[in-house]
């Protein structure tokens, strides 16, 4: 990571550990390349009544996740953003037996061009994102499709 | 609430303390009228970066009700089942300032008899239910709408 990835990673870490549920769910930043961020959780703070993930816990990494990679992506170009997320979609489509992981990128394959041209002129701009827990046999575990806004504060000094 | 629905009741609040997230968001069950299932958190251990609702939350908690009033419509008609989330789509409408609560109900006007005639005839049924977190000027600040699949395990004594 260059310095300025790492100071955004450092700035998104201290956001999430004053976020209750995400401490209670022990959720922690495991990898950023520059477009795609994972946060992974053991499963005995996730766990549900039949000894498999939470549903909640599932939504919860993966829209956490989304949102961390919006707040990156911001921050490591400088904008200093409320990021809020409007709509999402979730399938659980296996049980999650173990800790689990949460991996989100930016949708389709256009880049974050746009979205940063128009968070530049308007001072706000939506993205869409998808996350995935990855599962057994290659498969997701479970999958988010979300909608995110950014609305600028200032330009991060 | 009859005798039925109050040892129903109990058992869905068993379930819900052996929930890790659950208790950390300290979910109580609050009201139960046969047809909709209510619970609510207190914000603290609920609060975004922001000092709002965090997304995760609002999305746990609509989707625990749905799962909740499942699990209490099958219980009190004396069918004990696995019941799982399959798909959910929220939507997050307005910032949540304070304590809050879910409100969950079968969509639709048909009730539960197609869902249970489903459920005795073939061991598993699925149910469509939707839930929202009331906001202010009477319109929802969030609401959830899921596919959700009950397998019967036994008839319950």
């Amino acid at each position: 990571m260059s310095t300025q990835n790492t100071t955004a990673f450092a700035h998104l870490q201290s956001l999430l550990d004053r976020i209750p549920l995400t401490i209670a769910m022990q959720a922690k930043l495991t990898e950023y390349d520059g477009s795609q961020l994972a946060m992974s959780v053991p499963l005995a703070p996730n766990i549900n009544d039949k000894g498999c993930a939470f549903g909640g816990s599932l939504a919860s990494l993966m829209t956490i996740t989304c949102w961390g990679l919006v707040e990156l992506a911001a921050r490591e170009r400088g904008y200093d953003c409320d990021i809020y997320v409007g709509e999402s979609t979730v399938k659980y489509l296996q049980p999650v037996w173990g800790d689990f992981q949460a991996e989100a990128r930016l949708a389709g394959k256009g880049g974050w061009d746009i979205f940063f041209a128009t968070l530049a002129n308007r001072g706000r701009a939506r993205a869409h994102i998808v996350a995935e827990v990855p599962g057994v046999d290659g498969k997701p575990a479970a999958s988010l499709d979300a909608r995110f806004v950014a609305k600028r504060r200032t330009i991060a000094a």
